[in-house]
């Protein structure tokens, strides 16, 4: 087995997205910076999509602009179609990803689109990605299970990869949204990915809300995943459930692989520091577990 | 596989034991009775130990006296030696547990002994059993990590388990202190346990501190365990880091083994209940992850 794995750093966007709080552009820089301090070469960054639906990811640009030079750090900024596609490419932004959902309804909830329509749209973005020499990553959300339709159909999801795939796109991030699923279906998802021939394009995307976040990343990373996306301390708790936990903690990620022997690249120490960063923004602590022992207690 | 495992609720004692509050006799007599209708079996009720020392565990005869029948329920009391013995007796307690420790600084710091004193002790409390038919239960701590003296050798938790197995302890609850334990070490306790013929009286006591209670609550199920202690709500944070995760939480334990399809006997909807009882009786929100996403939304 591999003994290392890939992380995707999301608690700038995905992470803040769902905080109630906006922070400023200078405070979402410093944040971004923190990350890459700790060795994460892939962040997620920002969202070019319209401030006034989501507040938290405006002034993407100003953030690319206000960061220093980040060498060798991929920094993904979300486009929910061409017009935020063009905007990120006016930014200078070199990495974009696209989303959309295995369930009907939680695409049209969250895009304002079936899925027909928002593979549509990432056609569109993955023209523009080719034509300009763009990275391009693809979100497949409700994988296992939908907060509005309950159960998903896994193989769903993987068809819906597999069309992300031949569009472009390089990386495929299989999003468990709501927290519910518990291992046994995560390995059935791993092998429908693992058969597909899929793996070394796709990420696991996993939440905490049911407590059930690394022992699902666990039992992907047994079934050959190696690339995880996790968040700062476990921001992103969602706005319909204050106090409810979000992405899986990064820092709980980095203790969980460190204990396996595996190696992420990334510095807990300095990766408990940018979740300081962060929280000193927001005004409060993070519901993240190790990041809350190790602020107590850094060894 | 055996498709069901037992439960031991330890949320009245280790877990309001090692919280700030000072909870009142009827308001632990009401988490203890919600605990037993959402269906556990084995709930640990208290302490027999000085109040000046653990005043959350003062009037735990008073708690016993308060309750209303609760019949196939064993209700365990913590007794730290002969004196609390007694006491337990004189308030009609039919199960107490004893404690002890894998590392020497940790015995001196918990219970003001070396390993081999506490043992002297436990020899007492155990024939007191004997002669009473009082069912006895017992604790080894830091079984993989000590937070004074880093890791230990789970060889030295097995060995002491082997010798409370033959004083006549029902059950041995290897517990580990820390959270920092990971999945490796886990299935090495676990085999040990195993070998040494003691998997069918032993249970895992897992601490959520750095997220990984319940990855490790799978891989030793998927070793062997079918015993589980956990604490409602994720009760419990440890006293010197405030803010910090306790025990394993009843709620995601029942989650996950739900997800797995392993019987528990106890109700979730009605656990979480209980959890807002001790919530209430707090003033404050539980740290669980699926308790805090249940409140929100229950399915």
């Amino acid at each position: 087995m591999s003994s290392s794995v890939r992380l995707c750093e999301v608690g700038p966007r995905d992470g803040l997205q769902n905080e109630p709080e906006t922070l400023s552009v200078a405070q979402r820089a410093a944040f971004i910076t923190a990350l890459a301090q700790a060795g994460h070469k892939h962040i997620e960054c920002g969202a070019f999509v319209r401030a006034a639906s989501i507040p938290q990811m405006a002034d993407t640009a100003a953030v690319l602009a206000a960061l220093p030079p980040l060498p060798g750090v991929a920094l993904t900024a979300l486009v929910p179609n061409l017009e935020g596609m063009e905007a990120a490419l006016a930014a200078g932004c070199k990495s974009v990803a696209v989303f959309t959902a295995t369930s009907e309804s939680f695409s049209r909830k969250n895009t304002n689109a079936n899925v027909a329509e928002s593979m549509q749209r990432i056609e569109q973005v993955a023209a523009r990605c080719r034509s300009s020499g763009t990275q391009l990553r693809g979100y497949v959300s409700t994988v296992l299970h939908c907060p509005l339709e309950g159960r998903t159909d896994p193989a769903r999801a993987v068809a819906i990869a597999e069309r992300l795939r031949a569009l472009g796109c390089a990386e495929i991030s299989f999003g468990e949204t709501t927290g519910k699923a518990t291992p046994a279906e995560v390995r059935v998802l791993c092998q429908l990915i693992q058969a597909a021939g899929l793996m070394d394009c796709s990420a696991l995307h996993f939440h905490d809300t049911f407590g059930m976040g690394i022992a699902n990343a666990l039992v992907a990373y047994e079934a050959g995943a190696r690339s995880f996306d996790s968040s700062a301390g476990g921001l992103g708790g969602c706005p319909n459930a204050p106090g409810a936990a979000g992405n899986v903690a990064t820092e709980d990620l980095l203790h969980l692989f460190a204990g396996l022997g595996v190696s992420t690249g990334v510095d807990l120490a300095l990766q408990v520091r940018a979740g300081q960063v962060v929280a000193a923004a927001l005004g409060r602590a993070l519901p993240g577990r190790a990041w809350r022992a190790l602020i107590q207690s850094p060894r």
